[in-house]
């Protein structure tokens, strides 16, 4: 799926920057080590910390990078499988290092008036169990119910427009020709993000 | 809130035993560090692993202390701060690894026939926003709704009863004598989680 997006997407002529949490060994706790600067070094508050930060160009280089990141997209789009009805633990702590207050959000500037207004997002993932599973009703669920904490506060809290997840659901227990058919589909879907309307992330 | 639960529960007689994550420097990336066994040492699928090691006592120490705590416990007790309508990173990678194939769910063994059922388990939050904007409607949602996915997808699933969550909104801005209010509050819940009635997460 992160192959397919990026060839589907250079060879349309778009430019891609990835993020490869496993790769790059991304650190996931938050503490001291996100910030170069120090607002307060006996209480430690975090988010008193990234205010700080983001008026002292404070920020650990490789949150530097990802905010720099995060500025220069149209759309993000992330690659995951679910895990535990939400995504694994080293992206959950990209968010909460990544997305400082100041930088992603704070001061009245959420949802409508977050920094990313503008800017699309959309889950691509990967799920255990089969599509039967994640209806309203199903086993896990109805998947948008699954999915909405995600989508409503972190995506539309930052100011992102949230466009409809990209789901395979099973692929072990696909066939190959079954796989690459949604490959296929997939790397069509990209070409026109632009253009699609936004997701319904539902209500609670 | 920890220390007070764990007062709270010493004084009446209750064993406790704490996992604090930060203190440990718990590591929340999940690959094969979780283990000490292999099952297959090209092609990595951590299922199929956690199953090997369910069989052959292959956790990696720090997992098997915490799976450990979970056979002993008759009641699992989270306190986090919600951070982006969820755990921090370190505590979902905590599920991410502990609550392993073979040990926490599988085979048939989820939700009413999950390994953990019998016991008990309660989410303890503190919030940034107030009480108001956890509602139905309000700015950031129910907050039950917020849950779902981890009162659902984590706590059902492997079989746990879920509890009412115990939930201080907006800390930072209560009064030294609120604070204290809620905190004697917390203390004479816990001395009756035994009789409690479950708590409905709600459906979709």
């Amino acid at each position: 799926m992160l192959r397919t997006a990026v060839a589907s997407l250079e060879a349309a002529g778009h430019a891609v920057q990835v993020t490869d949490l496993y790769h790059l060994r991304f650190e996931p706790v938050s503490d001291r080590r996100n910030f170069t600067t120090v607002h307060d070094a006996v209480f430690y508050k975090q988010q008193l910390e990234e205010l700080h930060a983001t008026e002292h160009h404070g920020f650990a280089l490789d949150l530097e990078r990802e905010l720099q990141k995060l500025a220069w997209c149209d759309v993000m789009i992330w690659q995951f499988p679910l895990w535990w009805f939400t995504v694994p633990a080293v992206l959950k702590g990209w968010v909460d290092r990544v997305f400082a207050m100041g930088r992603a959000y704070g001061a009245g500037k959420v949802y409508e008036n977050g920094p990313f207004q503008g800017k699309r997002a959309l889950l691509s993932l990967t799920t255990g169990g089969g599509a039967a599973d994640y209806q309203p009703g199903g086993l896990q669920g109805d998947l948008a119910g699954v999915l909405r904490p995600l989508h409503r506060g972190i995506l539309q809290f930052t100011g992102f427009t949230v466009l409809a997840p990209q789901v395979v659901y099973g692929p072990v227990r696909l066939s190959q020709a079954e796989r690459e058919a949604l490959l296929d589909a997939w790397a069509a879907r990209l070409l026109t993000l632009a253009e699609e309307a936004p997701f319904d992330v539902g209500a609670y």
